[in-house]
């Protein structure tokens, strides 16, 4: 019997209900051997037979001790965090919980941007000094229709955030690696290297991107530079697209800038961005929800069914493209 | 030569496009004698004369010395600052410049609900702390699905609200003076006294009531303890509907109250609505845009058109209703 190892019970809240859902499914239940682990100490003493890893990360030195391990999933939608040379060169499968975070995470990127296009940033600030004015910002408040938008990282979730934004008549473009068609869902895609011919042209840009050795630092002096006068920047990708120092000393002719991730997370006390007038931190709340152990572990055990028939597996993580 | 009054000539720029509008239209501009005022006197010394009125607002005592006035069309979607005795007893139409305000205003109704229900108000206060704390802001975040929400003055404005929800795969619910059919567009329709009915169910609930002797007030102390626990308040109707110690005293259960409108405009400095916690004031920009004035323009001169023909006017408010 292969062993299946949930690293994800230290609350005894989640413990109970993994449990529930893997005893509610009877044929995975009687065909594997499920243990769902309470603390670090029991799944050290769990990895060396396990066959099958469920958890948010399982860091190196276990991973060499898991000697019969075959296939890990993870609960998140980007595996950057948990992935490294060893389980990259090894023969283990790596899949990843992509697609669960799509609609969640568009409503917030539509919250977000909201709240810089009505100049709902102003006027809470007026709220807190009691000051009535609103010549300003009626002057400079405007409606989505029409916008250019640009989702650089056009995959399952970009596509999302696409349909939200056509639900308000604005006119979506996407950024993709590989570019097969150059318009999907009347969305017009542009490969990476294109990012510069059409940037300056954009009201509104999403950062959708993976963290891999190439979209690391692409965020940078020239991009801010790039940007439009009052346009707005969304980053719910990975914080470490973004230079730091350049972004600090060079956004401030931006609208708005909605970060949901940062260089740093927890983001450090002395970090100047804290402080930017024009920055919403929304600290990497977009794509989590209260149940969403349960919608990630459902979505593993579904990913279980498919091994358990030798089908193909969902969600698998191309290990030259790290994502 | 009928003469039409613009009294809305104050700022130059505003001047100058009122006329550029005038003289696109061949047919009025040789059809009548438009006169736009630069200032009070200029619009008192040609009131007498005028057959037809354009503006936001003409008091009683102008209107008395405006003897031949015909109609008057008004810049905003209600009226009630500007109808009284005198004008309702008249043989004067008026008219109202309804119809232009729906989709910039249900934009910024999604906006303050998005603000709160994905907790953009928590987090940005955690921001000027500097403080980094996400888990309570997961647990109580949610998406709009399945959501239900009440629309109460299911008008055009109404109608267009619902219909941004409906994208977010909502449920919504409108409440009407007159009803004809029980469901609009999919909307449910209910008569405003089976508002509490339905109220305590409701998710979010949207006040769009036009300000008459039947809806002042009618947002009391019964109506706060109606709402749901963590339950959202959206008003883009009128302040003068909230009575304003009860919403200080009764509304601390809710997750947020988006105020567009208050009980007075400018909300006085001494009011107690700025500081409470879970209240954003966006001082009644909602409706309002940049070429606000040329839109609004425009509008009174397809009604003129249809005055020059004899057709019937759109718009007409209605004398015993009020709007």
């Amino acid at each position: 019997m292969k062993k299946v190892l949930v690293s994800y019970g230290k609350n005894k809240e989640d413990w109970n209900k993994l449990k529930q859902l893997i005893e509610n499914e009877k044929e995975l239940s009687s065909t594997y051997n499920f243990v769902i682990t309470h603390d670090k100490k029991e799944l050290r003493n769990n990895i060396e037979d396990t066959n099958i890893f469920f958890g948010f990360k399982l860091d190196k030195k276990l991973f060499k001790k898991a000697k019969q391990l075959e296939w890990m999933q993870f609960s998140s939608a980007g595996v950057n965090h948990t992935i490294n040379e060893e389980n990259l060169a090894s023969d283990v499968i790596i899949t990843s919980s992509k697609g669960i975070h799509g609609k969640i995470i568009a409503e917030q990127v539509v919250a977000m941007v909201l709240y810089f296009s009505k100049g709902l940033n102003v006027l809470r600030k007026r709220q807190n000094q009691k000051i009535w004015k609103r010549d300003d910002v009626v002057n400079k408040q405007y409606q989505l229709e029409d916008k250019n938008i640009l989702v650089i990282g056009y995959g399952n979730i970009g596509k999302e955030i696409c349909e939200y934004f056509k639900k308000f008549n604005s006119i979506c473009y996407g950024i993709k690696k590989h570019v097969k068609k150059s318009e999907i869902n009347n969305v017009k895609i542009y490969k990476m290297d294109q990012l510069y011919d059409i940037l300056s042209k954009m009201d509104i840009v999403i950062d959708v991107l993976p963290l891999t050795d190439e979209t690391k630092n692409v965020i940078d002096k020239t991009f801010w530079k790039e940007m439009k006068e009052e346009s707005i920047f969304i980053n719910v990708g990975r914080g470490k697209h973004m230079v730091e120092e350049d972004l600090v000393k060079n956004s401030s002719h931006l609208r708005g800038l909605g970060l949901d991730v940062t260089p740093e997370e927890p983001l450090p006390e002395d970090s100047k961005i804290w402080e930017l007038d024009n920055v919403l931190i929304t600290q990497h709340t977009s794509g989590d929800f209260k149940n969403y152990l349960e919608t990630s572990f459902k979505l593993f055990l579904k990913n279980l069914k498919r091994y358990s028939k030798g089908e193909e597996l969902f969600n698998i993580v191309d290990k030259n493209e790290k994502y």
